[in-house]
């Protein structure tokens, strides 16, 4: 059995190294306390005998032997980068809750079938070097080295120069470093569970995403002279685009579509002049990788009924697309016969933010686990978990990988 | 008879003093530019012998003497500052137009009944020093001295300051420069006079106006995993808003209902995460008063509305309230039938814009004459008026003071 009381402790001890002003972390990409945070971890592994190696990204692999070091490993993973001013779970949890199972496996004698690897990702944040989820993105393939590593921070240094200068930087790569599965314990980020009052959730996929940058140019002019039928406001026409579209995701009667202007910016703005040009960015997300393909046409269609309703002309730029991620069926078996056997209701849920699982996910089997985190709150110094979700979870977690390792 | 060759020659010199890079001016109130534009205008009403006295906001009365120098004169005045990237003719024409008739009048031996004044009001545009129309404001009472010289530039310097170093400060007031009567040529800066193609418009009044800054603050969270159901978006009640204010200011069947929203600012934005305050800056204009103060009732209404809508709280607050502005109708009558006497359709309009001669209507009788510029675009480096418009109302506008000066 897990030791919850230890569990928290290290979360504790983890949270004092970059610990940002209003009791939440700091710990940048690749900065200063992101690699200090990285050692405490392997002052932690080495105690328990365990050997690290790092790939081409600097992702970190620590090994647990097996009794058949020839099998692929289970990985447990997750990531120990934070925003500017996060929290002290999100991502911590996924990697301590691993050393937990490390520390459990090894009071109580068991040596697995397979090894097990606890994964540090890189990068996962993406918040000094975009884009997020970085490190499982360049290990499962789905980002390129190159852009990896170019990636730059606001003092313009490359991501690249940071990882040669970490002491994490390797050259192994997916071929050197296969798994047999990948499961990762995270927060929600969300209100679900704390609402639903349960303690875990067991994640059978991931929402998919696009993101867009939406442009509308009208004619800029004088606020007081220009009656409203000589405008060509693309002002107007962001906000009759914004509501339609808010109008199409609540038809939605399963409650499943997502929208969020992040931002609306408008060019050269002045109190006294009809803006000239007016640019979003949208984030749109559905459970349902064909639903949210028709919510790709029906926003393209609200921006030309808003850009012709103005006059003005538009601009639909998509930036990403993540499609929606189906999780491995027997590791979410494995994950809700796990919470049934210590009474839990295995309720299962899609994921509402992208995760390192879903990059590994293209390449071994993998699935997730979440618990609450209070009032939904993340990215936030206000960011916490109660210690006895923590246990919980990391105790079905455990149960997992054991199934799993001795598959 | 004016001369319209002489009127454009005399605005084309002004535009060599502080050129803007695409042909427009850069003249900022109390810059080097505007005191250089100054220095020529009196260099010209030098030549004519004219005498010229400041006031205590640096207003720059330029004095034509009349038969009966104890009659209050009849001004004619406007502005030579400029916005950062201005026309050659906003506030120029205005007073290049009273040098023609000076200029004119003297050609022709006419020495009016009373005298005549040509007044530079200092900062009219507001753009470094707010608020606008700063020193007619002064002049006539409606701007405190101190607030007046207490705005701040983004260098830190006061107008106060600038204006003690600009060789322009005075200590008269309106007690020791009284007016018998004030007119005032500007372009429209809108485009009713080029649509209609009439070359002159007689401004009857000036409509109302009504600033607002409103706030919408709900709750920021991540956009991937927080339902739609469990929001309190701002942005989303931002929309609400405008678009509903947009629908009632299209319900008035005259058209005389204006809405801008002139800037639209998301709080520390960011792709991915529900926005946790919306600020909006919003002009409301209207030609009649009553009108203006239903729209008021109405603004508030659909802010509580959309805010409710959404769950989340707003605050309305009024920055600016200039109300509907109504000329003396003796100066409208003066100025329609100069126009008629030139063949011109004595087109009576109210200005949508504020303008110096909104203060002046409040200490002595006014009126406005425009002229059409093209695409109704100012504040613009391509600002343009035809030179035969330029010379017609300038016609118009000497005939109107002649008759003003000989009552
Ligand atoms: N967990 C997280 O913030 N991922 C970034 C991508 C997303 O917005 O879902
Ligand atoms: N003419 C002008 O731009 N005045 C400033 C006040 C207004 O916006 O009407």
């Amino acid at each position: 059995h897990i030791d919850g009381q230890r569990l928290w402790s290290s979360l504790m001890d983890m949270a004092r190294i970059g610990p940002s002003p209003n009791g939440g972390s700091r710990r940048l990409a690749l900065s200063d306390e992101d690699i200090a945070g990285r050692r405490q971890l392997l002052t932690w592994t080495d105690a328990l005998k365990c050997e690290w190696r790092t790939d081409q990204a600097g992702n970190l692999f620590i090994r647990r032997a097996g009794r058949d070091d020839s099998l692929p490993p289970i990985g447990i993973g997750s990531h120990l980068d934070t925003q500017p001013l996060g929290g002290r779970f999100d991502g911590i949890l996924g990697l301590l809750a691993g050393l937990e199972i490390f520390r459990t496996l090894d009071e109580a004698g068991i040596t697995t079938q397979r090894p097990l690897e606890l994964i540090v990702w890189t990068n996962e944040e993406g918040s000094r070097f975009a884009p997020a989820m970085g490190g499982s993105g360049v290990y499962s393939g789905r980002l390129s080295l190159e852009a990896f590593r170019n990636a730059r921070d606001r003092s313009d240094m490359s991501l690249g120069e940071a990882l040669d200068h970490s002491g994490f930087k390797g050259s192994l790569t997916r071929d050197d470093l296969p798994l047999g599965a990948y499961l990762e314990l995270h927060i929600e980020q969300g209100p679900v569970l704390e609402r639903k009052a349960l303690p875990i959730g067991v994640v059978s996929g991931v929402q998919g995403l696009r993101w867009y940058d939406i442009e509308f140019t009208g004619d800029s002019a004088h606020a007081g002279p220009t009656p409203m039928s000589y405008r060509h406001d693309p002002l107007l026409a962001a906000t009759a685009f914004i509501e339609a579209m808010r109008e199409t995701v609540l038809a939605d009667v399963e409650g499943m579509s997502r929208l969020t202007v992040g931002d609306f910016q408008v060019a050269e703005p002045s109190r006294n002049v009809i803006p000239g040009k007016v640019l979003l960015n949208v984030d749109v997300r559905h459970t349902d990788e064909a639903r949210l393909a028709e919510l790709d046409g029906l926003l393209r269609d609200h921006v030309a009924a808003a850009a012709e309703r103005e006059g003005i002309t538009a601009r639909v730029e998509e930036l990403w697309h993540m499609p929606v991620t189906r999780f491995d069926t027997t590791l979410v078996d494995d994950l809700s016969a796990a919470a049934r056997a210590h009474g839990l209701d295995p309720f299962t849920m899609m994921s509402g933010a992208g995760h390192d699982a879903v990059n590994l996910s293209y390449v071994t089997p993998t699935a997730m686990l979440f618990i609450p985190c209070r009032e939904g709150i993340s990215h936030n110094e206000r960011e916490y978990a109660e210690p006895e979700h923590c246990a919980i979870a990391t105790q079905v977690l455990c149960d997992a990988v054991l199934r799993a390792a001795s598959r």
